[in-house]
């Protein structure tokens, strides 16, 4: 069903001041979480709240956490989270990485001992819109098999960059697997085969059976998703597994912190790490010439002959910022399972959820 | 056959020295060149003299150039290359960024209408041998369909990244296509046909004739290569589609050069572009404990389980640095193809190839 966008914002926002996060600290939270719905990145949005409560509650996310810098020059940073909420880190470590963009060029901040931090592109539009560069990267728990292995050992590590660009600022963000792990619960709730390419069952052969492959990640059985370009190194598997390894490089490498193959191995803590680069591309020349040269690349990109059947060539970021257009003041859609798991949360802080979201479809 | 290495080196220095570059210019040309062949990276080693020799004769490369700086700040710089030999621009490219990394942590380095530089990992391990990492981009002629498209617009657009690690230095390099254009000629020569995500014909349809592909290509006639992730969405060609848009985006757009989609255009004109960046990874912490951390990674995933069937997991550089050791000082292979062409391109400079190459395989 549709929910009234600035009710379910509402909704989150009390929730996460009931978890005793503050006002400004809930209002980020919240901003972030929602940008995922409001993107169509249903994964990493509302969708997602339980296992946020269930974080929080558990204690693998410190709410009163207060993120310290441990390292700094005038471009870098290194920040130890201690167990911090991941958005509120990581908009302040992609802040930090901005003002020493304004300041000296360029800023690199990176961190360690966090938590899941939601959509990569939420921070590197913050550079965007500074009308600078922005890059950030995330391990998580390992989920991506090594090419020749049967073991993950990277994770999910999604890569975001953004620029600005007229109409349409360029904005990437994809994981370095060929799917997410949303992808494989997606066909096995359709009974559907997976294709060849994209999973390994604990011997490291092909599985085609999504239960199979989703248990064993979940019990840590062996086997996983396959990194992007596939199993084996045909389709260029061997690329996609080393661009997981650059992400865990920047993100826990550089900081000190768990690299994939050891996040969430102990209780009440999963020690995940993120990269935030903001690069003011004015240091390489005229900032009005430049921007005017991605503009015309991406608009001779949206504008080259399609193939037959199709009507469209998209650049990164364009269908997320139309989409979130049309949802911003309007609604976003929730599942059923989804509002139910939303009930089940505000009964715990007496919240009446009924009277601020429930809106007919 | 296999041809003594400090030979074929000698024979490319004095053909080098031939065209007129200066001695120390044609030592560092020779060495990107057979970097490649050492490395087993057969595509961009001697095989692509008679092309070297085509681009220099032509014109397309100025044997006089002088790259120029016109944009610098303590972190960065942008160099118009003026139609110089790749190799020579890269090599005194990744020198400034990594001479600005070590004053002032790191340095990002552009390079416009430049050409061809080889190997991208040539560059990136300049900086791993100076204890930083590396990166190097290069975007290339038009060769990859953008995803829902029937036209090329970005090119091979390789990403390298080097940084230190004991016992071997991890060192990724690869095109951000699902496959070179060599592999295509490869599957030509061999009469098979090509598999279904890698390439496109004019109308933007799976196409597994190598030959027409290789065709369209040569006669800029539409279609091309799948971005790494293949045809469509469903294994995430999306995503190397974005990826060679970033390659663009560093090496011609914030240098003010032609992107992919207009390079190789205009006669005795490539434009090709690059980009480099050094960074002292001592800005975020203890050296000894990053690099050692990035070591332990490593190993941690060679010694990971193996697919059945696998005896060995590698890491990226791996299996370079070992096929180097094997032939630095003994031999590299060269097919007869080759050695013709280098033959007929030596009769045009009086250099007797046979004294100085032959020997029995």
């Amino acid at each position: 069903m549709q929910v009234e966008t600035v009710k379910i914002r509402e909704f989150c926002h009390e929730l996460f001041c009931a978890y005793g996060f503050s006002i400004e600290d809930s209002r980020i939270i919240t901003d972030v979480l929602l940008r995922a719905d409001l993107y169509g990145i249903e994964s990493h949005g509302i969708h997602r709240l339980v296992r946020y409560h269930d974080e929080i509650t558990s204690g693998q996310v410190d709410v009163k956490a207060k993120p310290e810098i441990v390292h700094e020059t005038g471009i870098s940073a290194t920040i130890e989270a201690h167990k911090g909420m991941g958005q509120l880190v990581s908009v302040e470590a992609m802040k930090l990485a901005i003002q020493k963009a304004h300041n000296n060029g360029c800023g690199m901040v990176t961190v360690r001992n966090s938590n899941h931090y939601g959509i990569a592109s939420y921070y590197t539009e913050l550079a965007a819109a500074e009308d600078l560069i922005g890059v950030s990267m995330t391990n998580t728990e390992a989920i991506c098999v090594p090419t020749f292995g049967s073991q993950a050992m990277t994770g999910t590590n999604a890569l975001a960059l953004a620029m600005p660009a007229d109409p349409v600022t360029f904005s990437y963000d994809a994981s370095t697997t060929v799917v997410p792990r949303g992808k494989l619960e997606v066909y096995r709730k359709n009974g559907l085969p997976l294709p060849d390419l994209w999973a390994l069952d604990a011997n490291g052969n092909p599985c085609s059976d999504a239960a199979v492959v989703v248990d064993n990640i979940i019990n840590k059985a062996g086997g996983g998703i396959a990194p992007l370009g596939g199993i084996g190194t045909l389709h260029g598997g061997h690329k996609g597994y080393g661009l997981s390894i650059i992400v865990d490089l920047f993100s826990a490498v550089i900081s000190g912190g768990l690299t994939s193959n050891h996040v969430n191995r102990q209780p009440a803590h999963t020690g995940i790490c993120h990269y935030f680069m903001a690069i003011d591309y004015g240091i390489f020349g005229d900032k009005t010439a430049i921007k005017k040269s991605l503009s015309t690349f991406l608009q001779e990109i949206r504008d080259s002959k399609k193939a037959e059947g199709q009507r469209r060539i998209y650049t990164h970021g364009e269908l997320e910022a139309e989409l979130r257009a049309q949802r911003e003041n309007v609604a976003i859609p929730v599942s059923e399972k989804t509002l139910l798991e939303m009930q089940n949360i505000a009964n715990n802080f007496n919240i009446n959820i009924e009277k601020s979201l429930t809106r007919s479809p």
